[in-house]
């Protein structure tokens, strides 16, 4: 660096070396990615696979337009939220039966806690963490408003294995925290959570296609996730949702649409509930997203799970290693130890709004989450280490004032 | 006609003139229609607008692909499910601000059910009729199963009206009956449920973007319509839901997801209901299902609504004509006046299956519903008189057994 610009030309060899023996490398060229963007930002909103180009394309102009209601046979249209759910089961180890994309998140998690609460005929206790992602705390809500004799008992993360007790009916946890991408272990919560009797649910929104999951190696209950992180199926993509095989007989979707009737096209007047998992399908399936993000989930399913965890983790490594070593005003919100940690890393900073804003203004796109949280996001199918560096050399530019923006954060930063 | 062959080059003259002479005869360009096809199943999947394909395309590759995160703020995204629902406002009769595009027509139909008996202390039952499209159906008995207070009160169109009474909380009604095509009178069953104090819910799938609607004048309030029927939306596109003014700050959602939360982006503990209809929002909306859903209505919105209905109509009509002076073994299973008529016509035949499948290998598309309906029905945008002419004849040359085919039909049918 010199003169108030930062030169990120030359990155170390070290840096140009971890590229080089990616053994993802290659998986990067199946993403359209902006010329010159370092995107820092599939925790939020995965990039572009190219295949999903393609196939929009191909499911809006040959599909629709020339097989018109045809499709739902001859384009196997209705079977998309099984074909899509099982190309996820094997992201998260689980069974191609056990899953199936359909909704939103939200709709997803109301379906569940619902299904798992009433079966539940004693236990009226839902355990939950405090700062949980919003929409899991305000589906929570929504239920007991509802379902008045079912209670929350909201606790911080150190506080959950004390407070899932005999009363508990249900753990409703985020496996990866959205904000502080600090990860609970699965295995153990949902052990601890049955060895007091109750079932538990696991948001992976933070997690599915960022690492190896493992469900039923966890013996998990219930789990919903998101298709448009780490999944690349486009903004607003299809959700998912899991329940294990030896549940699904016993649970009943409050959203007791067609599609999870036992046989949707006979019109038969009462509701039966579809066998398996299909019963929490509700209306009639999103075709373009599910199609959009099936062709998403192929170019993940490509990559080596191994790897992609790995990777992930390194990424991870080597941003908080650049920060640590650049010796700025900042503080790290994640943890320290990979294995504790999605494939995010947050930094606090009390101008961490501002800082976020000059660094997208020179194309390096991370995220903001109030009150001072900056959250940046290693996908590893499309994120380089040599991002990880360039990404942390213009978070230090925009700190010292030398961004060719001229804007000096550091002075103020300093100040509080 | 001759030797077992159907000569469908020469329309009749007064056919060729109804078609010479539509106001609405241009809209048809603005769709993609396999070549050849004569496309009757518009009420169950909507033809693909051209518009659809290229917004399509512009969304994937331009929006998601190049402005990423920044999208739902740069492309606008995050305004999709009002701004949508406005468009779809216009088409009903309704303010932009009591309209929503989200979710599925399923899905939909829970949130307001849940939330308008939430409203109701002591009248615990919800009328509705018989036969109703099953999945109005399969929600309330979803429902009914975790709120055991409440009842359902199914009865045959003819004894609404005595159902109807003052332990009514709820009336749920299709407007256009699925497979009948006969259509309810929504102002005077509106009244009358408002008579006994009663709220009334529309279910709009058959019936918006068919002809010109006025919830407000009638009073309506709530409703929930398809996306992917005659607003062409395209295979699981996006529902909507309308929620009178009056109503909005009274109604809670019982899906209380973070996007209708009042400030979705400041991650409060607490659920806080968005203000007005903005709190029927539960996940993240889909960017893709709703940009093209959004493209499709620019097309309706093109046309005149007056034209639109009265179009609707004479198709209808002109089918009906035809087929009552064709003089074959076939039963109207629809209304035979217009204006108690959707834009679909039903015809009974024992062999009703076979016929329709004889009918797609010649291309003429209609549908098929247990136990011996067809239906066909006529988008006043794209489908012509001389359509609806050449399906008829076709119909006929089936049960005639002159079809190319050699199928024969007619005396399997004269048996039964």
């Amino acid at each position: 660096m010199a003169g108030g610009f930062v030169d990120l030309t030359e990155v170390p060899a070290e840096i140009a070396e971890l590229d080089r023996t990616d053994p993802l490398a290659a998986m990067r060229e199946r993403f359209i990615l902006p010329t010159g963007v370092i995107y820092l930002d599939g925790h939020s909103l995965g990039a572009l696979p190219r295949a999903c180009s393609e196939r929009s394309a191909q499911v809006v102009d040959r599909e629709w337009g020339q097989s018109l209601i045809g499709g739902w046979n001859d384009c196997n249209w209705i079977t998309l939220p099984s074909r899509v759910g099982g190309k996820i089961a094997k992201l998260i180890g689980a069974e191609s039966d056990e899953v199936i994309a359909t909704d939103s998140t939200s709709v997803n998690l109301f379906k569940l806690i619902v299904a798992a609460m009433g079966i539940r005929s004693v236990r009226k206790t839902i355990v939950t963490e405090l700062d949980n992602f919003p929409t899991d705390s305000y589906l929570l809500d929504g239920v007991v408003s509802f379902c008045p004799d079912l209670k929350i008992k909201a606790v911080s993360a150190v506080d959950l294995f004390e407070a899932i007790d005999y009363s508990t009916g249900l753990v409703l946890l985020s496996h990866v925290h959205y904000k502080s991408g600090s990860m609970h272990d699965m295995e153990k919560i949902t052990a601890h959570a049955h060895s007091r009797g109750a079932l538990i649910l696991w948001d992976l929104c933070h997690s599915t296609g960022a690492m190896k999951l493992g469900l039923n190696d966890a013996s998990v209950d219930l789990a919903v996730g998101c298709g448009y992180k780490y999944l690349s199926g486009g903004p607003g993509a299809p959700a998912f949702l899991f329940v294990a095989r030896r549940l699904q007989e016993e649970l009943r979707s409050p959203l007791s649409g067609w599609m999870g009737h036992a046989s949707p096209f006979t019109f038969e007047r009462q509701f039966r509930s579809a066998p398996g998992v299909l019963r929490f399908l509700c209306g009639t399936p999103s075709v373009l997203g599910l199609s959009v993000l099936d062709s998403a989930l192929d170019v993940l399913l490509a990559a080596d799970m191994e790897h992609l965890t790995r990777k992930g983790r390194a990424l991870g490594d080597l941003f908080i290693r650049l920060i640590v070593e650049g010796n700025h005003d900042l503080e790290l919100a994640s943890p320290r130890e990979s294995t504790c940690r999605g494939n995010q890393v947050a930094i606090r900073h009390p101008q961490g709004y501002a800082i976020i804003q000059a660094m997208i203004a020179q194309s390096v796109i991370g995220d903001f989450r109030a009150p001072d949280v900056m959250r940046f996001g290693f996908a590893p199918l499309y994120v380089r280490y040599q991002d990880v560096w360039r990404a942390a050399q213009i978070l230090f530019s925009v700190l010292e004032g030398k961004s060719w923006m001229g804007t000096n954060f550091s002075r103020r930063a300093t100040v509080t």
